[in-house]
């Protein structure tokens, strides 16, 4: 089948390289454990990449830019239009993310996977375009097979790409208007939850705003869920291709052996459904910040994770994702130079 | 009165223009306040720095190493001679903040404020010695007033020369075995709470060893606390050399218009006692982390302080500091280079 390559093993964590970092955290000029999650970040890429001097360069950034028909139904604050919009200037260099991934010195690959008019050739983007926007999932599924097969596989493709050049760190970040309204309908579906206990503002939407996405939501959710309950057939149904590709990304970066750091609300749902296709995907996975976006903690909560960064970010395309790199950078330059206390002739803690 | 310059008063914060970098970032093109607390580090730096550029750089570290005569108690992990290999450690670049220093590209001076055995010159250190460290804050004060006065003008002198050399942060920080229990018993004294409420760990204490430090703060507030009530005189019983040093730089870098980055538990309680000699001080403090010492989050509470960063760190040594910079720097590049709305094309939110 087209999809077979979803159930390849997962790339085995060096568990041993991991154990070997954490005892030399425990040598180095510093109370046992003082430097924290700056600690465990440097354990977990040195586990990952089998290395006693890991690192999370070259960093490469996926962002994946799409339309959702779901938008028709008046999910979000911005118009539709704005999707196409961002693409450019996201290209340009003028969307918050561009300005980081430049000043993190990250390589950004930027896609139109189905904006929902064709914007023509753009400077910078990959234009794998799978439709015109995804379906309406208040009324329809969102991808046909063909798409959503498609979709995984720009993802998966995009890894292999990274990691024949060199790429260290997979960040996948997002873009298209009224794209938190898949994203929750796609949690529900995998937890079980209400609409009502996942849905948030998204770009700002105020207390009736949030009401009427969340009763979109239930719809999309009565519409499809009794039909299945495969995360596969859910990703397909109430998924986008923003989504289905950083799933597809996710879980070849696992096969791969390229740590993953998962960005905020979006990206979780896809991270999610990713570990619900092949659970040791998770092993894979360093969470970058809690969203502001309340659902986004019960996606953290079923995925066993504990975000490093609390910013009250809320925008997506990545951005969290890069602000974390710098720290990454930080945890592993101070793992590989430390001195310890038999080399700086400093006497260790009595007892 | 030789502290008479202690109330000369803060530089005032530019309101103006602080308003002027809200109202730029709600241009940007982005959902309004998506990027959360890093729209507010730009917009603090901002007011601060009296300019729609902000930046943190270039950063300076003031690296106060001293002794504590508490260290007789046995209130530490460590040996006391760890406080002079630490010196060392930290002055050939083998310390975590030697590291990091080195990695975000901050400059930093080291002081030897005064640790029990004059190491003699070394390179890298500024001997400024106070005396064989401080006294036995559980019998005696741990500052003659001329000491005091000497440490608060080291700090002084130190911002003074930072600022004429171009700095644009500030960050102190401290090493010195024992001194989570004068920066513990200076806290209690200021917050009128209970030893076995604030009193921690340390560099790893189990919990007769914490008892045991517990007991010896009370006994050192006992002995001090009913003598005095202003805080001045309660940082010369009850601190240190390393904490008045940084309580110095910090009203000194206030008056100057210097932004100050606030670090862990030691340097909190020289904010603390900075900002009770003088309450504007505060305006001029950004706070890096939550240490992981139980005690700092009251004194962050009674600072009104939400620290950014929460990743259980406790090492001291401006570690905390040095790791915000890097998102700061990242505040800042975002602030200055995104799109507006109107300059990018794209369509801002309804309503």
């Amino acid at each position: 089948m087209l999809l077979d390559w979803l159930n390849a093993p997962c790339h085995a964590i060096d568990h041993a390289t991991a154990a070997a970092a954490r005892a030399h955290q425990d040598q180095l000029t510093k109370p046992r454990g003082s430097l924290g999650r700056l600690e465990e970040m440097a354990i977990r890429l040195a586990g990952m990449q089998g290395t006693a001097t890991p690192s999370p360069d070259p960093v490469r950034i996926l962002q994946f830019v799409s339309d959702h028909g779901v938008a028709a139904e008046g999910v979000s604050c911005f118009p539709r239009e704005v999707t196409v919009q961002m693409l450019h200037n996201i290209a340009q260099g003028g969307a918050a993310v561009s300005v980081m991934a430049k000043a993190i010195d990250a390589v950004m690959e930027i896609f139109d996977l189905g904006i929902a008019v064709d914007p023509g050739p753009v400077v910078g983007v990959r234009s794998e375009r799978l439709g015109a926007g995804t379906g309406n999932i208040a009324h329809e599924a969102a991808m046909t097979e063909e798409q959503l097969a498609a979709a995984l596989t720009i993802g998966r493709t995009a890894v292999e790409r990274a990691v024949a050049e060199g790429a260290r760190l997979l960040i996948c970040g997002e873009m298209g208007i009224g794209n938190t309204t898949p994203a929750t309908a796609l949690a529900c579906a995998l937890l079980d939850l209400e609409p009502t206990l996942l849905t948030g503002p998204g770009t700002g939407l105020d207390a009736p705003g949030i009401a009427h996405k969340a009763q979109v939501i239930a719809s999309a959710l009565q519409r499809h869920v009794e039909a299945t309950s495969t995360p596969l057939e859910l990703l397909r149904r109430l998924g986008g291709f923003d989504i289905a590709a950083s799933a597809g990304a996710f879980i070849r970066a696992a096969q791969l052996g390229l740590p993953i750091l998962v960005d905020g609300f979006i990206i979780s749902a896809a991270a999610l459904v990713a570990v619900r296709i092949q659970p040791n995907v998770r092993d894979w996975m360093l969470f970058a910040h809690g969203s502001a976006e309340p659902g986004h903690r019960h996606m953290m909560a079923a995925l066993n994770a504990d975000p490093y960064l609390h910013l009250q970010m809320r925008l997506g395309e990545a951005t969290g994702g890069a602000t974390l790199v710098p720290l990454l950078r930080l945890a592993c330059v101070v793992h590989q130079q430390m001195a310890t206390f038999e080399t700086a002739g400093v006497s260790s803690a009595a007892g």
